[in-house]
């Protein structure tokens, strides 16, 4: 994967993760980047989030760095001290000034961080930057992903990569997730800002692995305009161009996340047709997705509707459970509230397949959502039964 | 177990469950009960839920009838018919009328039940009703229990008896469970009803196994007065010790259904101080309670801390991490929102019992609630994967 003009990057390893694969990565734009993020919905935000949430508001950046195997969360005023650490360090080896450096962290919560070796790790991943850095950029935020996460586009002669990471702790409000995505397209900031919070709405905040939000969930876009060519604004021709690639870019990620989910065997789509508003229809199929008894019965192949219209029960949306529909595997297994006429044989050979889908209609007006999702396995207990030790 | 006087009781096998175990049961009062009831709040409420509301209107009720292998949800206007045709059948073979019985399943939802063999069940279990029949009847409502639940106290001469059912589907509002109390004492019904909903809140409103509200959670309370003396009304002297007495036998079914929650290994208390109120720390609490990776941590007695925080930080409360303090088994492992002195490697022999406690300490206010719930191990998984199979 070749990054967009104007970008380096660099992936090492600096022995925070005990695996020795890399955990330190670096990404720098040669000149000032339009700059915008999206965070964590949590109460409890881990220290980078709250210093890059400072230092992007000035509206640009030249470098994310980030670090694997630690979440620097919950480490109070040494852990804020710490994040503020990375970005001066950074911003010394690259000779910009700290609120250009937009610092994250993942990884377990709770534990300092050992800053000689992250000192480190900066001075080598600066070394190392090079326009060909993409990879190891991408495997070096990775903790228990099983391989790294990139998605690339074109627009109008630029380009749009992306990174993330993530698959445990995904929940519709921004999940345990690390995504970086920068352009060299020249897109002005308002433009960013719309765009990245329409295109959250349809794709990181639609997914969910185990409901669970986590401490650190970052979502970054840089736009340096090395590409060339006139700013693109809100209201410039290329716009749409733009939002659409995007758009491309960040759904790839979330679904690659959810490919990834920890231990899943499954994707699950959960289409919810017939809500009043996109919103209720993202709510319905969210509360769907986060059903630990559905996903349950998904793992075993089970055609088990009956839990989807439980679910559904305890979204708070008032509903009228007689008349709605679901089918699982293309089968219309409950139909108007009760059994279907479809053939729950057939339901339960389509959920033997990699990707399943549980259609929901509502029939309450117009609007649909779709929310990506996995089964939950015994090794996903497996996984996080043992994470620490 | 012996019932309260003027109860019999019996438990029968009618072929619903595959098993061949006992499946219908029947309890009933020889004069009419005093009677109060509390239901699931899931929007989609299964046709017994429906018809059982109904008939406890009047406030008094004699039998109680329930199927366990079918849960008699989602089955549209058939459904609603069985559920009357039940009430009608046991008021015949009893000769009452059938708004003095209230009407419960459990199992499998979304299937037709079995109505030839449901009736005949209600014609054995008249058959064999006796003021013995108590253990028959707690065995013939279990589903994926894996002992009977019952409870009894006793309270100025007379006594208290409960029956429950739940190891699944069980979240602090109502759970898949079905719960009975009867007692001989003279209750009063505004009594009744107010003593019920007060000791729901504080037990079975605060127990969770998965989250996950079912479709015919019900809690249902028969004072017959056969025990005799003077009614006993809100005023009366005796009120505060009913009071105790059926918080005490509720506590106890509810802590019953934690002890044998699907697959778990643990009971653990979820202990929320310093919340501005009681609805607020049972609300932080049962956040805590719910979240997948916590339960998947304390299922390897893995002191995981920040799994907790991340959890309360989803609660919507609008607390300060950096104040909260942390116990886990004992050990102040979270002090101020940061790493404190406690020992993770006591904490994580402590977690190695069956019995674990995480206490949190919200410094806002004084108020505070525990809700009990179970670690997620990859055996609940498997269950619930091929429960229909």
């Amino acid at each position: 994967m070749k990054l967009p003009q104007g970008f380096t990057a660099s992936g090492v390893a600096s022995g925070l993760k005990p695996s020795g694969n890399l955990d330190v990565a670096l990404l720098v734009s040669d000149r000032a980047a339009t700059a915008a993020g999206v965070f964590t919905t949590n109460r409890v935000q881990a220290a980078p989030v709250q210093l890059t949430r400072r230092h992007i508001r000035r509206g640009t950046a030249r470098a994310i760095v980030a670090n694997a195997g630690n979440a620097k969360a919950c480490t109070g005023k040494q852990g804020y001290a710490d994040a503020k650490a990375m970005a001066a360090q950074t911003a010394r080896a690259l000779g910009m000034t700290k609120e250009n450096v937009l610092v994250n962290s993942t990884g377990i919560i709770g534990m300092p961080l050992e800053m000689e070796k992250v000192a480190n790790g900066i001075a080598d991943a600066t070394a190392r930057l090079s326009p060909d850095g993409a990879d190891d950029f991408a495997r070096a935020i990775m903790t228990t992903d099983t391989r790294p996460k990139t998605a690339d586009a074109t627009v109008a002669g630029a380009r749009i990569v992306g990174f993330a990471k993530g698959a445990g702790m995904i929940a519709p409000e921004m999940a345990t997730l690390l995504a970086f995505v920068v352009t060299d397209a020249p897109v002005e900031r308002a433009l960013l800002v719309d765009a990245l919070n329409e295109t959250t709405g349809r794709t990181f905040n639609s997914i969910s692995v185990d409901g669970c939000r986590s401490t650190n969930d970052t979502l970054l876009v840089l736009a340096n305009g090395a590409a060339g060519g006139a700013p693109i604004g809100l209201d410039h021709e290329q716009a749409g161009a733009f939002r659409e690639a995007l758009d491309e870019v960040c759904a790839s990620l979330a679904r690659q996340i959810v490919e990834d989910g920890e231990g899943a065997t499954k994707v699950v789509s959960i289409v919810v047709e017939g809500a009043t508003n996109v919103r209720e229809a993202r709510r319905a199929a969210a509360t769907v997705a986060d059903s630990v008894l559905l996903r349950c019965a998904l793992n075993g192949a089970d055609p088990n509707w009956g839990r989807v219209l439980a679910a559904l029960g305890t979204s708070g949306i008032p509903f009228d459970p007689n008349i709605v529909d679901v089918w699982l595997g293309g089968q219309l297994l409950c139909e108007k509230g009760a059994v279907g006429p479809g053939d729950p044989a057939k339901a339960r050979a389509a959920l033997l397949d990699r990707d399943v889908e549980i259609r929901i209609a509502m029939k309450r007006g117009d609007a649909t959502a779709t929310v990506l999702t996995n089964d939950l396995s015994a090794e996903y207990v497996r996984i996080n039964a043992e994470y620490t030790t």
